[in-house]
């Protein structure tokens, strides 16, 4: 099948190299030339601008860093927008916010093109082996289009209805999510350790009984540690995610006063360590505050 | 072995059963004789009062409330500590303070009487099943006196070293992160749903992903079915528990703000829904501040 | 002085009046047609577009809804920033973000355009008494050009120095001072009615010891008469506000986690209560979250 | 008239120095003689014990640091209960919880004697110029014995009805709503400060419009200039009136989140800063958590 794939920073370099080493025929574009480097040698072929990879191309994907690049590259005189066929399919795996998801699915619905949102849960280790999580939406006739890629890439696909910015909600509730696990730990670690209790005693309980799941098991021991660099997410875009959930939230008139206690804690996170640090982070600041190191 | 069982509500009585059940010599007392009669036929002895517990055994086991009651049955004329022998040991299973664990360690210590702290994890059908998971911390010698009994009724034992208020610290910890699951899953349900995706697509997505764990599961299902009577775990002994949270907090100088937002929520939902409603019911309260039903 | 005026709503109306009664020369123009036809009768010319009323002018007062109002009557083709001479003056009074009074103050300068940011404390009433309080920030001979103009209007100008965004983000965090003690009335209010004190009896000890000043004399009778319609500062419009405090608050990183809480609080009276409240309601959210009517 | 006074301390001892000095006849005992010495130059007894105090007095003044000193003096055999006479009066004007003062109520109800709950506002300054302000409650008749000597020691009596309690209720919410006002003040200087906006035109522009009152003149300038010690108020005695407030709303079901972000803020700055720090220095952990020196 003749793919795009638009976005190879540390998420989505591993998701092309596994779908062009599945055989297909990958033309790649980046805005830096040396990070498609490895990709060519894999197979793929360079071209000048996101037009041109999607005017070759049935599939189209995006993983890009935020709304803003997802823009950049789908719109302006040499964007996917402006090259991709109509009937050809555009299936972005960015985190992006709710409200962009229906911009774009909306242009490309005026324009005779195929949309599917599919971000996916997953650090670059999970990129790498194809054990993402995709949580997909938009047309079934899309998804099924885009399944045999999808599985090539994932350990499993959700598909959650035709509605392709529900992708977006779900994906950035996950995010919401996860931050919040850590927060509960670093609380948590913190009076443990205020109060003489070692903190991976306390983790061992934890996930040796109700909280046995990845989430707690990598977070913790990266708090537990305090290895907070190099970071796997960084702090500022835990906070962009978090501000996506917030602009959802305010829109659909949603309090969630854990989701404002997180982003002040990335605030304050980014304010104190500067913006290298690993998202959960935040559970230094809850430290600090407690008057610990 | 001769033991004590004092405490026979909805975990203390399964709890005795399958002591009774292993062949031990099992003597009780229960301030309402009624919650002690199916454990006479299962072959305990009822006694007089807590004290004439404590003389007959080698091992006191309290199952209590909380604080206050486990008081009541510890001092006075006839309680625990006027009948239990120098050498012989009491094995405290409640949620308590941690300033009352220390309290009544000290208590033992006088006396010349052995303490182990031990809370548990685990809802009554975990008790029923031997099934609970044991968080014990005093003596070696006295936790090694009582692992036989306590493997007999829970699936795991963590020792958290010789300071027995640890495994209260631990234990009160352990319901701090479980309500704060149960948050974090009710405002992403709220969000969620006023988006327009059902609150059983974000579940399965988060306990098919990194959310694979038992509290996730249960809380995620009992919050999308609005289940929250009969209480499995009512609100104002979640909002106990908080408290002890809290003061442990406030004694050991730790700001804990996701604790004062659980607290919070836990006083809206017992002011709006009233005493008899589970704990995670906070999601309802959630639920409310966004408009919903 | 040939003055223009644009934003002739409850607040740009009777300052509009003001000037126009003091002898200038004021050029109008409002989308709707209607809400000028007083200031004609009061003396003013209605003109045709925003860049009519600029051309015309010495110095142009602009008193909007929002931001986006505020672009929209400066760019594009028939806008202020086309029609204002070079040398010429815009007085900006509209609460706006400290990003977008960067922004205008540097398109106005690329023009070799005069801006001074002035917005306003006051309701309507003060606007109509000219009691209004102005912080204005800019060059200093801009502020002098425009002082007698401000004095017409207002009981008082401060000068916050040449930065003009300056004035933005005062009179921003004035109106988060604002909300936050209308937050701390409602809490206690709330704990005072179920503690059996009257509302009045705690505002009349409050308002006659610590907290003699008009914001708690003004929101505390509010709040105790529960008088929240007609808005007289619509609850839209304080989350507005406080999402551009929040915006200030992220880009400098400055977790504020009261201006969260009031976010929140402000979600849920709009979710619960509609879009017409006064924003004080929120210590109507506040009271419903403690069980009371 | 003969009367006692209990609790010569920083505010106590200003009290009973103008009660001495408007010629009655008072009798004083203090744990440290001490603090004693310059009372009975000016014309003050000192007696054995608190007993021997009430015994001599138709009114007995008690200011004490917590409701545990208060109870110290007030039961046990050589204390107030023990001396006062049936139809004597109890004047209590520390800072007390709700509970105690319900529970001090009975307690001198059952002994025949008469009590009114009168706390004051004002820090050692106001004391000892008369100009503090006292709420009080209780029994109108007792209002009326008390007055002459309120009147004497204060610039204005607020009453609040027949029950005792009241009176703790509403000072209780009085220091609320002053810490509430210091975070307020906190959050709007760190980020006016890191906007560029100094602290003090800030503080300008809102005492000069609608924080025109003493709370915000006090306190701001304190946060200004960060003159955080010697403290006025001490972070902990701040700490334990909020714990007190939280107590109430906890008994009274009232979500108070404003209280419980104070609450954090406490910790926060006495585990980083230590016990002797003034309240208000939770401006100072605010500007820490946004990075600042």
């Amino acid at each position: 099948m003749r793919i795009g794939f638009l976005g190879l920073g540390n998420m989505g370099a591993p998701i092309a190299a596994n779908l062009a080493r599945a055989g297909h025929d990958v033309s790649i574009w980046n805005r830096t030339a040396d990070k498609a480097r490895s990709l060519v040698e894999a197979g793929a072929t360079l071209v000048a601008n996101p037009k041109a990879v999607a005017s070759r191309s049935e599939i189209v994907f995006t993983m890009l860093a935020d709304d803003t690049a997802l823009d950049a590259v789908l719109t302006g005189e040499n964007g996917v927008l402006a090259g991709l066929k109509a009937g050809a399919l555009h299936v972005s795996m960015s985190t992006i916010a709710v409200a962009t998801a229906e911009r774009i699915a909306a242009m490309h619905r005026a324009l005779g093109q195929r949309f599917l949102c599919a971000p996916v849960f997953g650090r670059p280790e999970a990129a790498a082996a194809a054990k993402l999580f995709v949580v997909a939406a938009g047309d079934p006739a899309d998804l099924q289009t885009a399944t045999p890629l999808l599985d090539t890439i994932s350990q499993r696909v959700f598909y959650l209805g035709e509605t392709p910015s529900s992708a977006s909600l779900v994906k950035l509730c996950g995010n919401f999510m996860i931050l919040s696990a850590i927060e509960a730990l670093g609380e948590a670690m913190a009076l443990a350790e205020k109060g003489g209790v070692a903190k991976t005693q306390l983790l061992e309980v934890l996930t040796g009984t109700l909280f046995d799941s990845p989430v707690y098991r990598t977070y913790g021991g990266i708090i537990a540690a305090q290895k907070y660099k190099p970071a796997g997410f960084a702090a500022p875009l835990g906070l962009k995610d978090m501000r996506l959930v917030g602009q959802s939230a305010e829109a659909l008139r949603v309090p969630m006063p854990l989701l404002s206690l997180l982003r002040d804690h990335l605030l304050q996170t980014i304010a104190q360590e500067g913006e290298d640090m690993d998202w959960s982070a935040i559970a230094l600041a809850i430290k600090k505050n407690a008057g610990l190191g």
